[in-house]
């Protein structure tokens, strides 16, 4: 093992990439299938869309896909009901210790969470600071705020770690739930938070 | 052509049962997209998920998928938010002239809008009866009775016509929105439907 360094570093190295990618996703869907067993609330994260270009019946009513691309979103990934409310966020890691790169969002999806607050939706992203180790509701009026100022003068391309500390609310981490991010959603619904 | 008449037969049995299997459903995505475009509602079809088994890298940074399967999806197809309300419902066609078979519903489609109810949401779904040319708005509570009484003594295995005429909403059809559903759940909102 000690001849191959740079190869074992490499392996290493994709596979840290590829646990710490799933992770924040799939802590969400532990935590929303424990929301669901205790009735607190239905919360799914939505299929990942795939264009189909060729499809095989190789047997009866077995339709196998062996052609196809992923699509991009044109939505945000997670939405649902809580507390009667429609709730609808997305999810993003980032590996910066000083601020989220606003690049890491597709503009339609900050298009599709202003639709929905339009109407009364509660809209957020979960966003996962990963060498701090810890997790924020960024609510969608704060990201809102620093998307549509990117574009002007002096606007960042980025939002400040420092925004989260002062803005965001992070989230309680657990065994079960995960991450208890209805925690801070109940502050927006008793009004406590914006 | 004269001389493949069984040929002949088949493909246009098959593209019949292509396009008429594929038009409520793009009745109501065509319907949202023109909801959404004049700020009515946000409401979306969930992609259709696939279990990818297999992937290729013909090009860099371009996934191909080469082998994948449909899986049964876990939710109902479309939902969002409408005046405030989150909304939730599926598209089923009948090529029946006297019901609705209740196993065209999968069990944990039920199970999904039972829950959405329960925390506030507004659910039904939308059937066509492709042989009468009209769709109906189902309410959940509708679906729920007669999906519950099915394995009683004398429960039957499908929703009768006149139920639809008597307890399901008619949705109006027109070119623009093709299924305006929502005219049927304004009825919801201000407490003239149940």
């Amino acid at each position: 093992m000690i001849d191959y360094p740079i190869k074992r570093k490499n392996r290493i190295k994709q596979t840290n990439y590829a646990n710490l990618g799933m992770t924040l996703e799939s802590d969400i869907e532990q935590t929303n299938r424990y929301y669901l067993s205790i009735g607190r609330a239905v919360i799914h994260k939505k299929p990942t869309p795939v264009q189909v270009v060729n499809v095989s019946y190789p047997a009866r009513n077995k339709a196998k896909i062996i052609e196809a691309y992923y699509k991009t979103p044109s939505t945000t990934d997670f939405n649902g009901i809580y507390k009667g409310r429609h709730i609808d966020f997305d999810a993003k890691e980032t590996n910066s210790l000083t601020s989220m790169p606003l690049k890491n969002i597709h503009p339609h999806q900050v298009e599709h969470l202003k639709e929905v607050r339009h109407h009364g939706g509660i809209v957020f992203l979960i966003v996962s600071f990963k060498r701090h180790g810890n997790y924020f509701v960024l609510p969608g009026t704060v990201l809102f705020e620093y998307w549509d100022r990117q574009t002007s003068e002096n606007g960042r391309k980025s939002i400040p770690y420092r925004a989260f500390i002062e803005r965001a609310y992070e989230v309680p981490i657990g065994y079960q739930p995960r991450l208890d991010y209805l925690k801070v959603i109940d502050g927006w619904i008793d009004g406590t938070n914006r």
